[in-house]
């Protein structure tokens, strides 16, 4: 097979059809992306590939130093080109690595680059992207609706005035809609610095004050109540491990008292807190109909020095092998005892949680939707070929396949809706595969609509943007 | 490949040979199943498909769960009709889950339906089934005839009469021997509701006063033999991790006294009875040359809502993630020291403990028989193309897959004798890929050995039928 | 394809390019392997196979006792040929056992022999292998020779007087550069028997009093230079799980007497201790440019009766699940803090564990080398072809398999260097199958390149050998 041609992954006839015929047509409903809804409403235009490549990538970032670059050369004060270079020479060491194929996807689908980007094509390329990204139809709104996007669910904070959301709303001109998420870690994670400025935040966006966990949780339901007005369809939590801790309310108080006095709070403490907030807003997620992502597994900023320097979220996390099962399905017990439970995603960065969590979808499925707990989308570090695969063969053998909702990019870059092609063409070959050999019927109209449902009707469903 | 033709699961040509020629000929040993002995006795009939397919059957329960179905018409009072098209109509949605093959397999097989099972056709299927349901060939007994079932293993409680078990060696007219096995979870469980009256059952059954640990560990005895005079081969332990917390005789003996006084007794008191007992127990299968299957790694009745509902072992559980290799090691050890570790299969629900569980074996072979201690079949979510192909190459990789005593239903279903079938598949398949790779010679009278011996031999010979 | 041919393993036309014109061409850097020194430097010839087969391979054992042979035809008293046979008979059940290739491997390498051996053959292989064993060119160092072997590195321990290394450097005629590692586990495990007399012996070998942990180090120290005067560039750390729990000085002190008076000292006290040595020599392995490997993940002598009976490294040792990456990020931080982390590799017995260990790696690289935190060469139990393929997949999604510093032996043996053969076909067609995919350019210069330094380039230059 050639290189990354049309027929990239297609490794049979059926995968083939069910491709080109079906997937590649559908939209893309990308519910879960860290970009900023500011550059899109001011349509924003990059300077140079390095600005939109390596500005904020971490994952990038992690490959060049792993082939020895200093950091002044990544992160640091080296010049737009220099850190180009030094991305593109890393790059043929990068086989079987995702992002030798996403490089190449987003070189294909926005600059029209069908070569191979090394040491050698860095100058080339670095020409060509530079020049394409000063054209018109590569402005931020351009690039979204050439991308064939329907929906794009940013990660909010709910003390964010959501003036951009608003604007985008009330101006339009973005062909897709732009929503805000839920995401309230802050107002969560108890033990952490910074918890006692933040809660004074809150109070100030809500406008009430807050002397309790109970003024916590009724500011948080203002809040959910503004991001709801703004169209809100889904919410995020990104915790260490899931926890379910409960306690009576006069525990709770006590402990968030004893925080907001300044002292240290254990282990124990921070979960019996977090276990009644986060019950709370289980219970007011339910209430709205809104979708409740759970994300657990990591361990963040392990590097001292680099993170003293760069900050989170600069490449420095890892997956985190502790196991949480009983916490979670504690804390879904709980919520659906009280018939409160709501739509809800579950996300493990260990991929060994995999089976785990295709086994606990099974216990606590309603009648609301079909498909109500989902099994996320291989995440972040399971981003690759094998992890898709593994995520979805697991999917497949403990629960509806069928009934999936898909891929998210959870990116920072307005490049990486071809991430949604790259999990669709996994998706149609490993479909494909088992067509060919005899383990699936071989009927279009079945397989095609199974394909479209995967890649957007489900989604679109699930998040309520039909 | 056609869908599910007569070489279904055969990639290639020494895996077809190997199976049509070897596997597909060999005898069934299903050394452990749930299914109602009963009904053999009774050679009992079935009104339709729904009672017989989804009359117990949590699996599939599961299935229509995820799809948004409402309880009603799962387990509920929806007539038998409604619940099968519930079926029906998800089942196109199973895409890569065994359900899907399995219900293939055993519409061709028990029903001579060559289709695809959907809402499309499930009137027709209904019908078929339903006609064919009636006719005498699909009696119980004769339903284990002609899927040329040699022994069947039941699973059993010490307390059980085995009536039905008596009257069937008595009486003659099944196929096969049906034998049963000593499953003693309830007088282990001393921390489950239940225990004390539990032992006052057992106290009957063994016709003594149960006054202290020591007179349970009679008692077991007692009926252990009386299982053995009526052909028990084998014993199961479902445990929620493997325990070996070794203590005096007095220790051991005042936690009885506290759970028999009705006061909760913590874990770790919990985990020294078992010890003893299981211990004990462990003894006593190796001095009548039984086999002790270990099984762990479940999470129970997680929907608090429906198990009040529905009671146990109704779709509800999970993999659960805990660890207990250093218990599992120190429990066979003690057993080895004294020269009494019985026959072991060991099974873990979560399937990454499986090269830890592979590395195990090694550690305590025996010369009593080749492959003394097995890791036992991918079981019940792990029940799956991927699950069993990953069991046999940990296997494989770790110890001798010669040896391997194969496969069983684990099934309350008296037609899952195809999955029988779909492990011989799967197994010839991945034999196959083997020796057309190069890595195994091309010798049918040898490959032919090893199938027929994974297939049947070994178990025969483990299980002491022959 | 026909059995082990010289396309084992190499199922497509860029796997057997890249095989023959480059992999295969590479010298060997066995930069961890348990040879004896002594016998390379006695140039040591082998009255039979089973003396270099049986001798001390466990592996071997293992299997052999998987098949229910008793202990007395294994590591017993019984004849070598005896012993021979019943490994022969037990061969052909080991199908898709890495063991099985190994074995044809080194017969037809070192052997000439083409065929199968099992029962049927066991004779004229015994014959063949012992003529063979008894001409000069299968002296241990002519096997060196002819397996083109630049550099070994064996495993010693601080206290050895390295009296073979120096011979052999001094009066030279070894093809292969013969280089000590440091291994000092036993100065670690302060809770093991043994401790107390082990710190005399240190203390002789360094020639100084040791009254005190940080007499311990410096000790240490001073052996780890007697090393290094002779060409040591790599230690290793065999670790039950990696630790870290710092403490003070006073606290490591205070522990250390407690040792020495001869007291149990708690899994507490001895982390803190370990931590303590282990940061010390890190910092010190750093300032010499020197690698650190961490093992971890084994559970040993588990088998008391056999233990006692056969000692360590026997064959009764598991995997353990038990999980520590946050102690190992903690470790690494804290040496990274003081800029002192030197060249690591990490491996973990614990398949499970890739993936952790994979995305670790991304969070402590640095620019002294390219790939400076390397994730180990798939492991004893999981060397093995899934085992390689999944370490290298893991290693190729999560960071850069190009710098990858490939394979190890782990060996006994001198006829183990096949392994690498093994290895370089598994990756040749891992890669080649990415190519052949499309996933890859199809461009041999780059592939030839990356395939030699996975092969033999990275090594050299991570151990400074070129």
């Amino acid at each position: 097979m050639k290189f990354m041609d049309k027929d990239f992954l297609l490794k049979n006839e059926t995968a083939r059809k069910i491709y080109h015929n079906h997937a590649a047509k559908m939209p893309i409903v990308d519910y879960h992306c860290h970009i900023d809804p500011k550059e899109i409403y001011e349509d924003r235009m990059f300077d140079n590939i390095t600005q939109i490549w390596l500005g904020g990538d971490h994952y990038k970032w992690r490959l060049i130093r792993s082939n020895g670059i200093p950091e002044e050369e990544i992160t640091g004060p080296a010049d737009a080109k220099t850190k180009f270079f030094r991305f593109a020479s890393m790059l043929p060491k990068a086989i079987g690595n995702p992002m030798y194929h996403w490089t190449h996807l987003e070189l294909k689908a926005y600059f029209g680059y069908e070569g191979v980007l090394s040491a050698d094509t860095a100058e080339e390329v670095w020409n060509l992207c530079n020049k394409k990204l000063a054209e018109k139809d590569m402005s931020v709104r351009s690039i979204i609706e050439k991308s064939n996007v329907k929906m794009i669910g940013t990660i909010d904070d709910p003390i964010d005035s959501l003036q951009w959301h608003k604007k985008i709303k009330e101006e339009g001109g973005c062909s897709a809609m732009v929503l805000p998420s839920y995401r309230p870690d802050k107002a969560v994670n108890i033990e952490k610095a910074g918890f006692t400025d933040y809660i004074g935040k809150l109070s100030t966006a809500a406008g009430m004050a807050i002397n309790s966990a109970a003024d916590v949780k009724a500011a948080l339901t203002d809040r959910l109540d503004y991001f709801c007005s703004l169209g809100c369809r889904a919410t995020d939590h990104g915790l260490d491990y899931v926890v379910y801790s409960p306690a009576d309310e006069a525990t709770v108080e006590a402990i968030f008292a004893k925080a907001m006095a300044g002292a240290t709070v254990t282990q124990e403490e921070a979960d019996i807190y977090k276990t009644d907030i986060l019950l709370h807003l289980g219970r007011e997620y339910a209430k709205r109909g809104i979708v409740m992502q759970l994300h657990y597994g990591a361990q963040r900023n392990t590097n001292t020095n680099l993170f003293e320097k760069l900050g989170p979220d600069t490449g420095f996390d890892c997956i985190s092998t502790k196991t949480c099962g009983e916490a979670i399905t504690g804390f879904l017990n709980a919520l659906n005892k009280d018939g409160l439970l709501p739509k809800t995603v579950l996300y493990s960065l260990n991929p060994q949680d995999n089976e785990m969590l295709g086994t606990i979808l099974g216990c606590f499925q309603g009648s609301e939707v079909a498909g109500k707990i989902q099994h996320g989308s291989a995440w972040w570090f399971n981003d690759n070929k094998s992890g898709m695969e593994q995520q979805m063969k697991s999917l497949a053998n403990l629960s509806l396949l069928g009934n999936f909702i898909g891929m998210l990019t959870d990116s920072r870059s307005f490049l990486s809706y071809t991430r949604h092609e790259y999990f669709r063409r996994i998706l149609c070959n490993l479909i494909g595969e088992w067509v060919e050999n005899g383990e699936y019927p071989n009927d279009e109209k079945l397989l095609g609509q199974l394909v479209e449902d995967i890649c957007y009707n489900n989604a679109a469903r699930y998040f309520g943007i039909e």
